[in-house]
């Protein structure tokens, strides 16, 4: 008999819009994701994770359309591709009265609200998740976003980052610093709900926001929203020591993730935090059949029903090279011939091809189609190789919705269950507590959050 | 048999916190305001005043403690007085999910966010709530919010009302002039989901916001959600008479609306709108019995109810007097003999005094409780004569929550249907339709959004 593995954490990948990763699935026989504007929708998706006991549904989240392919935003928008993108923040408490323990993450860029407006919307969420909302810190890169949000452009990757370290210590200090635990009194007899003595300004000065407080909302279950972020820039990953209780990385292996998870360890740890108190998340992409063969026949039919030129766009976004620039029905044997398919994005994509005839169009398809594929076991397997690596989540992707995560619930779950990886009940608590069982609801003392708790009060509660 | 008179549209004005209008009465037995954190308690109000055939659910906002009385924000902090508050846009999906027809109204002011971020967010809401979202439109009038959301106090009104009207205009041409009605394909055989030729960029250029677009959501079912507004001075009345499709007015009496009333509706004659386009609301507070006697006791059980202290803080903010500076102990016959007692705010309120041995706390917590005590047929007259007065929505205020809502409910609401004042049934169709019947789900072509619309299209669509 084998010993038990300890049990990762399970986040389904998703977003709040018609197409996410797999561009053009939305029109796959089966699939729901046209009827993203509906609540109904959303309900059955999430009631369907907690089903199969995920720990948390993730939106991820753009305020502008991609526009690196060709220098425009046409092909993206033609494909659908997260675009049009509504908001998750009106979307997530309607789930969460649908579902009892099911976490939700919301992405929010720093440059989308003010933070004493945004530090007011994440404690209302909390409460009405009852203690089960995350945010996922974002800086944003596209300079769309900023050009909308009232930026004259992008600010550069450091001012984002040190805006952004300004930022989240407004929010901290009003989650954390403004009002005492006891401050809510709620006496019926002398009709005080609040008492003024317990309930403090922050007075923040910093170098881009100035905020007074107090903060508008009493405590809220967890106080600091569950913190997650996805930056891996070497500021990115600093932030993340600081900051983030888990931390998604864009790895494509277990052994690229290796060292990417003893960075962040180090950062956390130079940071006065514990290192496991960070979760790092590894990426699942997969197709499953009851046999080998099921699944790459089903994962062929994917890949062929996906659209060339969606990929295109798409992969000049990800991989940050305008694919435009080349013929996309061109050989990669003779891209190769020439500078640009011996070295950078193209040539490194080459390197990986599996096959020596594709054109560059169908190896960013392929590319952007690799996934694991095969039996319950196989895709069990594989997970544990990334757990091995020090990841101790996965983020999974969806090719079809709800479809993917169904599959994912019915045959993937039990297979992982069984070798003690994933949950077969939720524990009891707020999303912290169910993911760091024990330490109860809020941040553990040496996240700098709690610092400035200690320092406004005087006390180490 | 008396000719049924024009049907009136009714909203149950609420907030995001514990204690909205009427101070101290959270901890009234039966109240169940202290559960404003939950999803629950709402959804009770929600499908309770559904039953009830209101038009729509108000969410009023601040984002700010109020700290007039004494220069300070602790009486108004101890008596929870709209105090904590959390954001009413997270709550109204939920809500929206558990009914079908109840219309929702959210108060955002103009400085929370920018406008990018806004119209997107109020876009999702009306998918979601499928088309049943209004926006309140404030421009704040607290410093302390000011303060909070990045500005170096409060703009000055002049200046907050030139900031409303680029930020409407922003807002007005991302809901109206950016996506075209058919720009989404959804074509299954070739992927493409949207049109990018029918998809635009608004490049707006104003004098606070430069916003380039395009809207990041497709088009919802109202399109630009139906527009409420509560300002009554000068500048206010010529922004509704621009912008607003309902007005929340606060006179105290019919005979104190009727010129407001005309007023409003030239200011909508000079922007070129129809007059009949904009609604206005009086406000109603009651308290009703079987018989005059039985609701006359009640009321007096729910004055002497009330602390005085909260009273003193609340009215200190809305009727601008720091009534900090007298002694509430004080007769107001005493008061009366000084200047302060015979002019502005103290004399006119002595001036109204229906009791002069009232010490100035009596008198400030009675004019706070002015409301119609009586029985359900005394309370719909007192409606008829706002009605008389060209009101056509009354905006009804609660004393306890849901205790007021299931009496007017159960027995106001059907004297009204009697009468054709109030709907027996709600019409078909988005929040807009239901409360202008006929004239489809957008705003009518003499509105400044849909001038935006066309100088974009170049067509009258």
């Amino acid at each position: 008999m084998t010993v038990a593995r300890p049990r990762m954490i399970f986040n389904a990948f998703n977003m709040f819009t018609v197409s996410h990763h797999d561009q053009g699935m939305w029109a796959w026989p089966g699939s729901r994701q046209r009827e993203y504007n509906s609540v109904d929708y959303w309900v059955d998706v999430a009631r369907l994770l907690e089903r199969g006991h995920f720990d948390t549904l993730f939106f991820a989240d753009v305020l502008a359309p991609y526009d690196t392919f060709g220098d425009s935003s046409e092909r993206a928008i033609s494909s659908g591709m997260q675009f049009p993108v509504n908001d998750p923040g009106t979307l997530i408490p309607a789930l969460a009265h649908a579902t009892d323990d099911l976490g939700f993450v919301l992405t929010q860029n720093i440059l989308q609200e003010p933070p004493y407006a945004f530090a007011r919307k994440m404690s209302s969420l909390d409460h009405l998740t009852r203690g089960r909302i995350a945010w996922n810190i974002v800086t944003t890169f596209l300079p769309g976003a900023g050009r909308n949000l009232g930026f004259a452009g992008l600010p550069d990757h450091a001012e984002r980052y040190a805006r952004a370290d300004d930022f989240v210590d407004v929010v901290y200090k009003l989650w954390e610093a403004s009002w005492e635990d006891d401050a809510v009194i709620a006496d019926a007899a002398t009709g005080r709900y609040n008492d003024p003595a317990k309930i403090h300004r922050i007075d923040h000065t910093g170098p881009y926001y100035d905020v007074v407080g107090p903060h508008l909302c009493e405590p809220s279950p967890q106080r600091t929203p569950f913190l997650v972020q996805a930056g891996v820039s070497a500021r990115g990953r600093d932030f993340a020591g600081r900051n983030a209780e888990a931390l998604f990385i864009n790895a494509l292996s277990p052994q690229e993730a290796a060292p990417v998870v003893a960075d962040v360890r180090a950062a956390a740890a130079r940071h006065g935090r514990d290192p496991a108190s960070v979760v790092l998340f590894g990426i699942l992409g997969f197709v499953v059949g009851s046999t080998e063969a099921e699944a790459k026949r089903l994962q062929e039919e994917i890949t062929d029903f996906q659209s060339i030129d969606a990929h295109l766009a798409k992969q000049s976004v990800f991989l940050g090279y305008d694919f435009g620039q080349l013929d996309p029905n061109e050989p990669i044997g003779e891209i190769a011939k020439r500078p640009e398919g011996k070295e950078g994005v193209v040539g490194q994509l080459i390197a990986m091809s599996p096959n020596d005839r594709f054109t560059i169009g169908e190896l960013v398809r392929w590319y952007g189609n690799l996934r694991v594929v095969g039996t319950p076991e196989q895709i069990a397997d594989h997970i544990e190789a990334w757990q091995d690596a020090g990841v101790g989540g996965m983020n999974v992707q969806y090719v079809v919705s709800p479809g993917t995560f169904e599959d994912f619930v019915d045959h993937v779950a039990p297979e992982l269950e069984r070798r003690g990886i994933m949950q077969d009940r939720y524990r009891p608590g707020t999303l912290r507590e169910k993911i760091f069982p024990g330490n109860g609801p809020y941040l553990p003392e040496a996240h700098p959050a709690r610092g400035h708790r200690r320092a406004a009060f005087g006390v180490t509660v």
